[in-house]
């Protein structure tokens, strides 16, 4: 059975969404074109405006509409406290966490020589620019715990030249309300070795 | 933290799609708008082509771009066989087995006096004007074995007059390949009443 040319060339379209594979495609085109063709005309019309509108801050790096983004622009941040980060979504997790009251840098990706991404396409330059300006105190890197992620956060440590600059990593361990079983055998050994005092005050 | 108002826009419009909560909708529209920006321009055109090209086959109520439907303009299906169903993505289901030569009538949900849904939005009016002309043999009734499915069935088979024609209901039982251990105890009845002779040729 072959689709009509229109609504097969709909479901390879919306294979573009991450986690959408053939059959969830056909599903959600046949929904679409049943249930929802208004929500589908404001999804096309949402889709585009987006994609054209929709640029990065020249500060961080994030997606943002305005040159500069929210965050970058707001006088309550401390601008002397820079988190970076791999991606928006990692921007957005932490928000969401609530936690965090400085800002942000996006790398957009990790240094990946094989596919030939290198400081440049992650903006390093940039940061390293922002560093020189001072003004930063302590440079957080929320890079990913993963080979790429630490290379990149090592490399970016290796270009900072300042010594007045506090250079962090975010903590790996057990995650809060997992149960130890569960937990892989690397995040176990960066849980002990990463291991704090509680009984009295260290610095 | 609140997204800005294009991004949210788009994350909105993104929970249209069937099984796309606010977290999926959200790591959609980073990943388009991060990876993917020529693919969501594509698809935002898919998705208006589609709306506004595909409408239904005027005999078989399915979703075509074409007044008549490839598989009713098909001369070679069998146009005295017609399978009842309540909605094209069954039809895709029935055509993907391969299974079947006749041909369709798609109803397009099942009675639901409740949501003021009738024998006209199901266009069975349509349907016992087709029956009427003469030339159908069988109609094999596939609505979805639900109580609504079941009443739907049950209604057209009450407003046939012909006595020509051979009415039928698909058969439900234990689903091929599965294991009775799992099936429910409605199927499991449904299978055991609709038990057949194997050892002799049964009519």
């Amino acid at each position: 059975m072959s689709f009509s040319p229109l609504l097969q060339q709909l479901i390879n379209a919306l294979r573009c969404l991450p986690g959408v594979g053939p059959k969830s495609a056909q599903r959600m085109a046949l929904h679409l074109l049943e249930r929802e063709r208004d929500n589908a005309r404001q999804l096309a019309g949402a889709l585009l405006q987006a994609v054209e509108q929709i640029g990065e801050c020249q500060q961080c790096r994030t997606l943002s509409e305005t040159p500069v983004c929210d965050i970058c622009s707001d006088s309550e941040r401390d601008a002397g406290l820079v988190c970076v980060l791999e991606s928006p979504v990692d921007l957005l997790a932490i928000e969401q966490s609530g936690g965090f009251q400085g800002v942000y840098f996006v790398l957009k990706g990790h240094l990946s020589p094989i596919d030939g991404i290198g400081p440049e396409d992650l903006g390093i330059p940039q940061l390293l620019d922002r560093i020189e300006q001072g003004g930063i105190r302590e440079l957080i890197l929320a890079t990913n715990p993963t080979v790429e992620g630490e290379a990149t956060a090592h490399y970016i440590t290796g270009q900072i030249a300042r010594e007045d600059i506090r250079i962090t990593r975010i903590a790996h361990g057990v995650p809060v309300g997992g149960e130890l079983e569960f937990v892989d055998g690397g995040t176990l050994a960066h849980a002990l070795a990463g291991r704090r005092v509680i009984n009295r005050d260290v610095s």
